[in-house]
């Protein structure tokens, strides 16, 4: 087993609070990419950049306003206009190939990249805040650890060029965006850069396993698809003329009542949320308009397109009953994959030889994950897959103001894939 | 002015109190129509029974059951075969018509002959009780009056024989089956032995009129449509397989939130009420249907079909939101229409003549009434019409148990539709 | 191991069709408490009978129409009026005791006899048609099988009677009534005769398990909640003065849409059902009542308990709302508890050894089961409890007016609980 | 009769324009009251200013923010400090008082001071835009006319000094703050300064009269209350912890149900509107608040009471519904007054005498006014009131971004109020 320097930690958090520095959200990682894209093709990567992976359609794009602002900041921070040029548009996104030239198997890591919209804690506990790395992108953070993520990927890929010579087949690295929403990876997916995989990983920091355990595999997260909901009806004078109106307000007051009286599935649970509403142009006119946030979740991919096809015959049945527009976007997916548990039992016997405590397999039944799209293509033909948890310990929960990890933590994630490269198939030997 | 000797309310009282004894409903008045037109064809009129004025669909149709339970008892009470077969399956109802030969206006007079499906009280302080009169069609009565309405055509009828020879024109005397549920005089209108009326006279008795007062003319009565709605839905075990179920009692029950919620209407008021709602299978079962009755009201007619109009919209978005079947039908209707002040006018000279207390023309704001039919024929081809009111005391309210009403109240209402016959027109010449 | 002669069978059968030909529901089995109770006391059994056991308030009681009518019924069948005097009033089932005067454990069977209110088919494929013993009870039913459950309770007690030698400690086997709706367990469960106990078996035949498998100990009954709603407003007439109304359609429709708006719970499945909703006086009348049935289930006790929370606060708010009484009745409760795995394993020895296919231990997640008061009492007190299923052929499913069950399978449910009687405990030794 | 001079018209639009250019909403009238102050004692008014009049409490206060806002740009505009110590916190508005010293009636003269928080058009057809008067604050207008009515006080207060050797009595002129949202008349009527007044007017410019003309007295305000609403629930991952959230987003959408599905009102029309929803806190979060803003109205004031009380049990119901904190703050009303006829008529003898074509009285049923309250004082105490409307050209509709007046409509105002002073009471002579 390769063990990394205690020193190499300095290189990983260097790399992390850069990133945390600059949080750009969903679409929007411009800076962020083109940082990675260049120390890649430095340390002598092929490197695929947004619109060359970025194949399918994009959910929950950001208004044009932020994307100009993100896009003008990158350039003004510096970033390499050769992959701005591939960006444009809100195509971000990274995806690293080497080529070993021996032949063995193709082998792939994801990691996510994206930041949150929340205004990070300016409270001197708070060690951004100490250390000197709060965000400044004022009203965006690093709330979730992608930051370290970014860091861990990139640790990994100069990890993999110093054991290069030992390394067999082909291995790709994904810097994903738009993880947050769960919007980015059902538009990545489709890539051919992407096909034929024998061996996917994938990482989360934290989700509340201890400081120093690694779970190697985990099942449960739950389908989802997140959908905005625009009602548009006809204003009209709520005194003179109330039956001049085609109330918006109401119509989406009654789909809301619907969407949460769905029953429950029998084969397994589920949810259903609006979480927000907004409607209405005054108090005294019939409201033309309104919309709604929502989401649904199944314990399957199935029953969540259940609830998919109820949320569309309700919303197709409140557009007759009021006489209104009722349009609704899917903003973000996510299937329900669970992790081979012969891909994480490897994983597992390599984090014990490297005398890490480790839980093998580990259902959680938190929430959702766009990872599951890549690993649902990689076992569909015939690969292995398997997305991996690195405990910590949390300043505060995930998307919190407060939230930071213990670097730390970082470094054995990237001994645990750098060791797993070398050892893949084995077993199977 | 002609009066009637005081004596003929004997006549009047004992038909009053034979229709009484056997209230037949709506569609189910084959007795009652047997005797009515046996009556009136040996008085010499042409009488019209059944198909030959029921010309349109028939809306609130009773059930088989029913149906066949009344016709033979209809049979065996001795109802002329004749008129029964005209009749058979609910086709009741019969106009007289008199030509008087001499050229003269066209007049029209209504009345109604239906009975309530209404337990009549054994009271013993109930007149009908005391003096051997209560319903024999038990659960069934004529708990609105139209006993006494029915006795007031006959004694029209035998009156204008006796003044044969002072008329002129056409005259015709409709006795109304199915105004209860406003649902006769719809599928009568049509009929082309209705055409060409110059004048229409239909009244009411009671409704709240001081007794010995006439009120000629009456404008207020709300267009109405009554409809009955049936969800089929899909039941499935509520514990097991909750999904598989199509829930027709959630959708009845966002109908009826739906349907109150509609907006008022600024062109005047408007009234809807879902009244009786049915649904499901069991307690444990997601219900597979729901039967609603509902009714819509408008000051004008165009207001109740905008209700209309809506409703259609609901249960079409629900059927929808749901996917499940949804069925209305219409059973019973009236527009609103005012009468004609002229009119009223006139009537109110005659009554006054008659030392009769009169309010020539008054607005009620109370319910709905299918005569409005006609009358919106009859003005619609030139002629003229109003709906009179004929004060008395009431025992208990319309539709009440103990209802009753005072029965020399019927005597003035004959003298005064005698004498405006006489009379129609003299203003113009 | 002792076996049954085949020809027992033959006892069962006639027991299980005279209570088939005479099916009473809950809280009415008069005959068929009082025809096991006699047929106890003569093999010598101390007999206990209705209010001897039925010591707590009870759910879901009949009308005082059913009460009478079922009563004399029995009576003019000859029901033994000794045990018809301590049932009056609906206070059914019977506890048999005996004491074998040997040291050793206290042992409780439970059997549940109540039918069901469903129209048996007259379709000449049905057996109990062919057979002759289709109900004498017209539109009630033994369509879940509790007539077998019955015959095996009187089986087990006439060969424990002919084992008696070999048997030590005390014996005692509850016939319960009003299983169906979840009703009497909860009634009886506080009786003192059942404390102490230190092994409880009871048994359902069918739920879909294969003939001649026998499973166990079971898991998944839902905990469950049942109630009756009742709404009480105001009538007004919908036309004149709807503001005079309180609307108790409109309000059950609203509490309708909350109950099934209640969220899902994250620490197990949950069921809400509103299964049916009567209400209304008429169509032009503001509905001043409503009536509504509903259920609540969770996979835990907990669980279920947080809907009943919610259910309150929803109908109380509902009640001021809409400025009406609403009053809620519990008619049928269970709790979920799952059976003992030891017991499971001990069961499981003697059905192995006696050549019967076995399931160890399963999850149903079906339904509900008011057993689970008693297995909840009884390992509170340190003893154990399981729930069996033995499996048949079915001809149609449970509460199916087709249903009807394979009587051989009857006879290894004795032979598996008379042998465990003989073996209860000795692994300890 | 008196006429004014044509050439007065510039000094009304020179007045109305200034205001014009200044627009201050419901509150914050600071620079508006203090001008117009000025000017009424430069004239010898005794003069009452903010807490000199608003006695009561205030509905519907501006934010904190916009009080010091505006109050700072008032003071830096010129305002003079006198008026605005006695305004500050926002009591606003004005009240001259002329004692003629002459026995007489006490007549109180009503105008509405505040503006919209409407963005006004740039559009180069604006006459306002044209000849450079449009708004200054931008965001907000003068788009219902107010501007036009502060100037007909002033020049009313002016002409009256010009006669005040020919008038007798106490006159007294209201510039009422806070109309718009019917804030402003409650808080004021209970002041002793608005005792005992025998005469009172009130106009309004425009609201579809046709330009010159008059309508003396009118009918049919609506009845309002205007209200906001907060739900307080608790915010719950919507994924993970669904049971534990309190969701004020589905409470405030069965409020909204209810309150739209209030029955009508048999006494006369109404108005319910919930305008404006707002609720959540993110897509997958239980939605922990909503906001909304509703309004009730009623033909007359026990009817707008009644829906108050219904409104009131509904969002007390839903908070024990949901188990949240549902608060409602009142912020506007108006009640239902008539004018009086005999008002109406004198006035209309002197708009004849004045060749002003007129209108005597006129039914409006368009919104609702809060001079209402001073009216409704008035006639109890044994006075008189009337509220006008004077024609004029719009250039759109009222609180339309376009909405402009016909400045010379202003004069006739001023002419008919300075001679009904003149002529008050002579019929009675």
């Amino acid at each position: 087993m390769i063990k990394l320097s205690a020193s190499y930690l300095d290189v990983l958090s260097e790399w992390r609070r850069d990133f945390h520095r600059y949080p750009e959200p969903g679409w929007l990682e411009f800076r962020t990419t083109a940082k990675i894209a260049d120390q890649l093709e430095a340390w002598g990567y092929t490197v695929h950049v947004g619109k060359d992976i970025v194949v399918g359609e994009r959910m929950g794009l950001p208004s044009k306003e932020d994307m100009k602002l993100f896009f003008e900041k990158a350039k003004s921070l510096g970033a390499n206009e050769k992959w701005l040029a591939k960006m444009e548009g809100g195509y971000t996104g990274a995806l690293a190939v080497l080529e070993t030239g021996k032949p063995g198997p193709n082998v792939l890591y994801r990691v996510d990249i994206d930041a949150l919209p929340i205004l990070e804690t300016m409270n001197e506990s708070h060690v951004p805040q100490q250390l000197d790395f709060r965000s400044l992108n004022e009203g965006y953070m690093h709330a979730c650890g992608h930051d370290s993520h970014a860091a861990i990927g990139l640790g990994l890929a100069e990890q993999i060029i110093k054991h290069r010579d030992d390394l067999t087949g082909t291995i790709k690295i994904l810097f994903q965006p738009a993880e947050e929403g769960v919007r980015g990876a059902a538009s990545i997916v489709a890539s051919d850069l992407l096909d034929k995989i024998d061996y996917f990983f994938a990482l989360h920091i934290g989700t509340g396993v201890e400081k120093g355990v690694f779970v190697a595999g985990t099942d449960g997260f739950l389908a989802t698809s997140k959908y905005d909901v625009t009602f548009e009806g006809l204003a009209a004078h709520a005194g003179a003329f109330p039956e001049q109106g085609k109330n918006a307000l109401l119509a989406s007051a009654q789909a809301t009542l619907a969407l949460h009286a769905l029953p429950p599935h029998s084969d397994g649970s589920s949810r259903i949320n609006v979480g927000t509403l907004h409607a209405g142009a005054g108090r005294n006119i019939i409201a033309p308009n309104a919309k709604m946030q929502l989401e649904l979740r199944g314990e399957t991919t199935e029953i969540n397109a259940f609830y998919e096809n109820q949320m569309r015959n309700i919303l197709d049945g409140i557009a007759t009953m009021y006489d209104i527009q009722v349009s609704y976007e899917k903003v973000g997916s996510a299937i329900s994959v669970p992790s081979d548990r012969k891909l994480a039992e490897q994983l597992a016997k390599v984090t014990k030889a490297l005398n890490i405590p480790t839980i093998e397999y580990q259902y959680f039944n938190a929430g959702s994950e766009d990872a599951t799209y890549l690993m649902g293509k990689v076992q569909s033909s015939g690969g292995l897959a398997t997305y991996s948890i690195i405990g910590t310990d949390l300043a505060a929960g995930h998307h919190n103001e407060c939230f930071d990890i213990r670097e730390e933590d970082m470094l054995p994630a990237i001994e645990i894939w750098l060791n797993i490269l070398l050892h893949l198939g084995e077993e199977e030997k």
